[in-house]
């Protein structure tokens, strides 16, 4: 039987072995469908490496530039990104970090030239010194941001031209030859990555932003669906739709790093300079900000949805109409945003229209008028637990209402027993029931508020980037 | 008057020009002071650097290893990063890599020694097929994340040894050589980084964490003291406080990227191994974002400051207490919990009492006890103003009351014009005003909610991480 088991232990690992590969190439594929732009750019690097190689080997011949040339090759590998962003601020702090080391070099050769001091004395006593300094300077806040590269490579291009000077005497001949060989490696992938199939990051940038505004949309929408909807019959497919709502919400809310990153690449791109006074990138970021604002609330609605008191359908029935037609309008508002930076043009004034604030309205009438519905369900005793029980007896499983949870999780708090006692305590508490519907209809009102800022942004964004006019009618063109 | 003004023009540049040295100075002298740790790594890479240039003296001077020493300073520029984990990560990601282009370079040879083919083809388009392919397999997220650095050097490597090795002819020496630099290099780094004033990434993550559990604390007590506090007499300083409360919780909020790095590297760290089965860094992860969910509630919450429609402060005077009480319950958890943290032993058994759900019952007590109250304001329609006129008139600015903004603000809207509007009818609709105070309610018991699923997290961590159990006056000793 144990010889059995190994065998077939041993077949299983066998299987998942032969497996893997197949597995990898799947992932592989699938990473290349989801966006064809990475297959472009490996093919670009595998070029790139090919030119340098090759130039290497014309030099090697014609003996030109000689041991330095592989530079080009490790210039091509550090240099060239996914984005032309990333690869001009990356080629330009090289270059601009490898030319003044090189100057500096010099510089400190010169003034040491003459001293009594042993070389190698002075030689170590310099590296220390300008590695630590230079070292220290990058955590300068916007040396980080922008120019840490460039200091990096500062710093070892002047320890390796004052290490060679030591071997070699040609300090200005080797300073030169390491110079021409990067410039020509940046050469390379600054043509590769800004002429063929240029993968712009104000593009990514751009894309993201559209792709946040639809994802909160949907997410505004299906929550408030979710609220009114009927949540006893359908509970898998909420599950599911939960989650979805959840993470639309929650990448708007992560965003924040890699927002900057694009701007900051961004930025680097000569693109759109011509067409506009200032880069607009950091205004997309500030949009991001507000946006994620607005899924702060977004967010806390959703919040709405776990909440352990519920608001009985009934009373939630009430006010269904126009929560649900307020929701509509706000989404609505958004989808015309992400329509707008789709095209590139200032958004429909319709958005300002009375839309909205005719559904704010009328949520109010409908709140105003029915107080007495609210009042009633607010002093309903009956419907409650007892809590004084369960907090005289602290070690005693909390009573709870059956209805209110599914066996499998009363199950599990008895086995983890203290933790989810708040949740058991609230459940039990005779709150209003009342109180989660108002905030759920406050936090909507606060939504709408929100926007107002997101909107305002859209339109600084909008003249930033001189987006065109509006017109009716231009998007189905 | 055009001359003197041009000359005062200078001088100010000029003083612009002076006091900046001074200005950065003062910068650097104030960022050694935040982190002193600071300069100490800038002194442990001045110190690498002169070890490796001194290395390279010696080696060149005996002719051993010869050009390739070079290889030395520049892993020590690479490698030698600001933690501990970061370092090690990036050095056994360079010292692997190295080595397995190495060998596969050396297979490569091996497999082309006797082709008819012409070399300098062969190498072209083995660079070009390797270097596409392993580029492409650096999209996959594990590589990305955890050996990005690797693959890079892998690639470089194999590239420099092809391309070398069609000039010198001893392509086995100059691997070898390489590779015993890089590996003095490494030793170096590691040696300076792990034994010599080490910088722990994960002691850095877990001092992150205790400040955010007290940045949320603080946040929840003053949020709910503005909440209550007589907001007309101190509207600067509740300017400042609401930064405050805003930045405690955004830094919470925008944490994400910096925990995942700091996670990342710490587990490259040595250090914990030997005192827990598993390594509880993903656990502070998944700890932060059970702390970001709360944090999102929080900003909900706060939201509640800067709403358009405003409780009355009689309604709100009457449930100060309890509110007050509740929220200091919370923040005091989250205070127990950083003490936990901080001292690295098990929360004490007290957060788990009944002092939060009394606090939580009477605030439902209290809320029971006054509909009335809420009813009668929810019913009083003298208060509010007009909103059909201003719907009605599209253009027309809108009504609004002169209590609830201050002029500049009026003035802003009016030249703005259009943002702004929904801000101004929610203000001027006749909401009940009951309402947002209800979603302060259900939020701050959202809130609590929320708390269990920290503490759940909190427990688990004091359980992997191997914390002591909790005695009562441990803290004080």
């Amino acid at each position: 039987m144990a010889g059995s088991h190994e065998k077939s232990n041993l077949r299983v690992s066998a299987e998942k072995v032969l497996r893997f590969p197949g597995e990898v190439g799947v992932m592989m594929w699938e990473m290349g469908k989801e966006d064809p732009r990475r297959v472009i750019h490996s093919i670009k690097v595998g070029l790139a490496l090919s030119l340098a190689s090759m130039l290497c080997l014309l030099e090697s011949l014609s003996q030109g530039i000689g041991q330095n040339a592989i530079w080009a090759v490790m210039t091509v590998v550090v240099v060239l990104e996914f984005t032309a962003g990333a690869t001009l601020r990356k080629g330009l702090n090289r270059g601009v970090g490898t030319l003044s080391a090189g100057l500096f070099a010099l510089f400190v050769e010169y003034l040491t030239a003459d001293r009594p001091t042993p070389r190698a004395v002075v030689m170590a006593w310099t590296v220390f010194v300008i590695g630590a300094a230079v070292t220290y300077m990058r955590f300068l806040p916007t040396i980080k941001n922008n120019y840490d590269y460039g200091v990096m490579i500062f710093i070892l291009t002047f320890s390796l031209i004052l290490v060679s000077n030591y071997r070699i005497d040609d300090t200005t001949r080797m300073a030169r030859d390491r110079f021409y060989t990067i410039v020509i490696g940046c050469g390379i992938c600054l043509f590769l990555s800004l002429l063929i199939f240029p993968t712009w990051s104000g593009d990514d940038l751009h894309k993201s932003t559209i792709a946040k505004l639809e994802g909160l949309a949907q997410s505004v929408e299906a929550c408030v669906g979710e609220y009114f909807g009927d949540a006893q019959t359908k509970e898998i497919q909420d599950e599911l739709l939960k989650d979805s709502i959840d993470e639309n919400c929650i990448k708007v809310l992560d965003s924040k790093y890699t927002d900057e990153t694009m701007a900051l690449n961004a930025s680097w791109e000569p693109r759109y300079r011509w067409k506009c006074y200032k880069s607009p990138w950091q205004q997309y970021v500030k949009f991001g900000a507000a946006l994620r604002r607005f899924g702060y609330t977004v967010m806390a609605l959703h919040g709405c949805l776990h909440t352990e008191i519920k608001t009985p359908p009934s009373v939630r029935a009430l006010f269904k109409d126009q929560c649900t037609r307020l929701a509509g309008e706000v989404s609505e508002v958004l989808v015309e945003l992400a329509n707008s930076m789709r095209n590139r043009r200032h958004f429909s004034p319709e958005i300002l229209s009375s839309h909205l604030h005719i559904a704010l309205q009328d949520l109010n009438t409908a709140l105003q008028s029915k107080p007495q519905i609210l009042l009633d369900s607010m002093n309903r005793k009956d419907s409650g637990f007892s809590l004084t029980a369960s907090l005289e007896a602290n070690s005693s499983p909390v009573h709870e209402s059956a209805t209110a949870r599914p066996p499998e999780q009363v199950h599990g708090i008895q086995k983890v027993l203290r933790p989810q006692r708040s949740k058991l305590v609230i459940a039990s508490l005779e709150f209003s029931e009342t109180l989660p519907f108002a905030a759920f209809a406050s936090l909507l009102v606060e939504a709408v508020a929100r926007l107002d800022h997101v909107i305002e942004e859209a339109e600084q964004l909008g003249r930033m980037a001189r987006f065109k006019e509006y017109r009716a009618g231009d998007d189905v063109a």
